[in-house]
């Protein structure tokens, strides 16, 4: 990397390759493209007819439909980049993007990963590690343990000594898994066991830490980008609280809780957060913030982030253009960016609403997107498309931008309306009926909004 | 009216009726929808399947393909006004937009004709009429004969007098039609008897007046927006000067041939043009702009432009939805408007650019539009619609905005590159070509442009 890093500012990557599909993928090859790189795909059998194979420069197929055996096969991915000559990896997100390991083979092999360093990934991705870094920092934390737990004993006097109620998490977890919500001693044995049991079978990891239970949380969280010189900037807030089983529905900025001087203190804890691991390119720092504005360090994301778009929108900014050229070595100015707009953006998934969202893949018949004034859509599907089974359910983002949070909710409303996806069921109901609801459109919602909301059956 | 007008600055319309079909109608439902007001469409048989008729309220068919049986004809539409209730009139652009007939049976049956009055859409639309107010109110006009000429010797006196080259033009002229550039007398002469004779033919009117022929010229519009009381602001310019036979096929905001002081002029002429038939409205002020920056003043058109989407993006205001307050007697600040950012719109139309630009109509096969940071469509298309023969040949409109002309265009070409629709030739080919064109990136262009362009076959 020395060589590379040495050169002068306006080095730029020739051709990059996308380890990544889907919409995502898309998105990386529409901002190389218009910044004149090279791309290369790479897809599975599954993904031989989506539209980021045809619209990269050249495709790579790297195997059967499985992740495991393609997008996540780190030989594979690697071979195609050598066969092509890629100068640079993008890893989306997702797969192989907080890969600590595949970061450091790419930095062996001479190919620059569009994304954070080994050992940054590895600092954020243990969450205990990462929030042992965060207080060093002085960024604020939840109080908890510090580290993992020992035993029963010790977790039952911390809990008593922070006051119930508290919440048990796997060090190694995610997605709610190893997770148990604690009031009194009982509870706290109970989930002692029952979520280090799931832990070690889902991450071959069970180690356990506690936190204070946060109150009326939201999830809020600040967009930074740092550059290999120390500048660092913040991009705003992003307010995710409305999530299903801590999957993201819907984000949004301005964060109707949000105020000037708590977006400048988040800003400023996000920046400290970046700077204690030297962090370079773009990244996320997640917060859970509670009904009293007090704001706790949840974990960083070193990554790009699905919601990346809606900062895109209020602040006029290229994310993905800016991550390429930090990766290059180019130099940022430092200066934070705030919200000039209000953007929304609904996750449009081929999932069943009125069936528990279960998945829905298959072809989709027919297809209109919404256009217009204050409109964007980033997906990778057409007419015609089929949803393969294998992976995420995700095929579109449906992103508006207004003057005012009003406005925004309005022409959402309206792009949903004018939203035709035939073929597969999708979200789009359960964003309309959102779209409609008392509780957020007056903005009065937390991280347990999806847990009362109720959906009608059309 | 005067009831109308007598009601607080909170009345709206209950529903509006639009006056037009294709992408257009689309996006007056679509700002309609945003503001919660109503919306009827009409359309021909031509036009069952088409999407303004699925995304309305309501949808009255009112004739046969042939426009003069349907979209223009208005016994046909105030029927259809009348048995749904609308108590507007959206004519979009145009059909029945600058018809002063209309407009007035409109305001006779009291339904709000969104648009300007019968006697400025008269003012404006006869061009000697036009231009002799224009001098009257210190607008700046080419230099010509003072209304329609006499006779031929009074022509060639003035020919003489003014210069030559000189422009004879027929007073009920467009599109090209009943117009001649004499570069002496013998051309005047044999101009004076051709051009008459096709003006007469075409429009049943065959009084010419002639202007002095201005070089090296630009087609640069300044967009006004003025209100019931007298506030009138301008929203800088549009550069149309890519024309084919006085067809627009790329418009761009700020125009590369601007500067601070020709847009502040041109917007006061424009603002003064508006004011001199005490317009109402949304409306645009087109000028010639000469190799000197000397400007005058061309045409005013009545009522919404196809390219007003490029300053839609640049100030952020919604045109139409400004357009239909204006209308239900809002005030407007009086404020200019000023581009903060660099828009291009492409025409997409389905026309062969290796055939002359023969219309291309039949069934979109497949269709995928472009997508991301920047892009915006206004189309009415989709996969399967089929592209009647009978109106114009425009199917979307591609907007891209950027922070720079240079990103505009590089956005441009990958969005182009990404807009896949088969089964129809389209004027994609010819707008990626023209991206890559030098004078075209360097800004160095006038209205000639396309005399001269050479398409390459592919």
């Amino acid at each position: 990397m020395a060589k590379r890093r040495a050169k002068k500012e306006d080095f730029m990557f020739k051709k990059i390759l996308i380890a990544n599909r889907g919409e995502i993928a898309l998105r990386v090859i529409r901002t190389c493209k218009e910044m004149g790189i090279k791309t290369v795909a790479v897809y599975s059998t599954a993904d031989k007819d989506s539209l980021h194979v045809r619209f990269a420069d050249e495709a790579v197929c790297i195997g059967p439909p499985s992740s495991s055996e393609s997008y996540l096969k780190i030989p594979n991915i690697m071979a195609a980049a050598e066969i092509t000559n890629a100068d640079a990896i993008h890893p989306g997100y997702g797969f192989l993007s907080e890969n600590a390991n595949f970061s450091r083979i790419c930095q062996e092999n001479d190919i620059k990963f569009i994304g954070a360093l080994p050992e940054q990934i590895e600092g954020m991705g243990d969450k205990a590690t990462a929030k042992a870094t965060m207080k060093k920092a002085k960024v604020p934390c939840v109080p908890g343990s510090e580290g993992i737990l020992k035993d029963l004993e010790q977790g039952l006097k911390l809990a008593n000594k922070i006051g119930y109620p508290v919440m048990l998490k796997a060090t190694a977890g995610g997605g709610g898994k190893g997770m148990r919500v604690c009031n009194n001693d009982e509870e706290f044995e109970e989930g002692w066991h029952s979520a280090r049991q799931e832990a070690g079978a889902a991450f071959g990891n069970d180690g356990m830490y506690l936190e204070k239970f946060v109150e009326e949380p939201r999830h809020i969280e600040i967009q930074i980008a740092a550059d290999q010189y120390g500048n660092v900037c913040h991009l705003s807030e992003r307010d995710c609280s409305i999530q299903r089983r801590h999957q993201k529905l819907v984000e949004e900025v301005p964060s109707p809780f949000m105020t000037d001087k708590l977006r400048k203190d988040m800003g400023e804890a996000a920046k400290k957060a970046a700077l204690a691991v030297n962090y370079e390119g773009v990244g996320t720092v997640e917060f859970l913030v509670d009904k009293h504005r007090n704001f706790y360090f949840m974990e960083m994301n070193t990554r790009i982030q699905v919601e990346h778009t809606i900062t895109e929108e209020v602040v006029n900014y290229d994310l993905i253009k800016e991550q390429i050229k930090i990766a290059a070595g180019h130099k940022i100015s430092g200066e934070d960016y705030f919200p000039a707009m209000h953007s929304i953006q609904c996750r449009i998934n081929a999932e069943d609403p009125f069936n528990g969202f279960r998945p829905s893949p298959g072809k989709i018949t027919n297809y209109h997107k919404p256009g217009g004034h204050g409109v964007r859509i980033d997906t990778h599907a057409y007419a015609g498309y089929l949803i393969p089974p294998y992976y995420d359910s995700m095929i579109s983002k449906l992103i508006v931008v207004a003057q005012t949070r009003e406005e925004a909710i309005k022409k959402m409303r309206r792009a949903l309306d004018e939203y035709i996806i035939e073929g597969v069921k999708t979200t789009i109901p359960f964003h309309q009926q959102l779209m409609q609801d008392e509780d957020f459109c007056k903005g009065n919602f937390t991280t347990k909004f999806m847990e009362t909301f109720e959906l009608k059956e059309p």
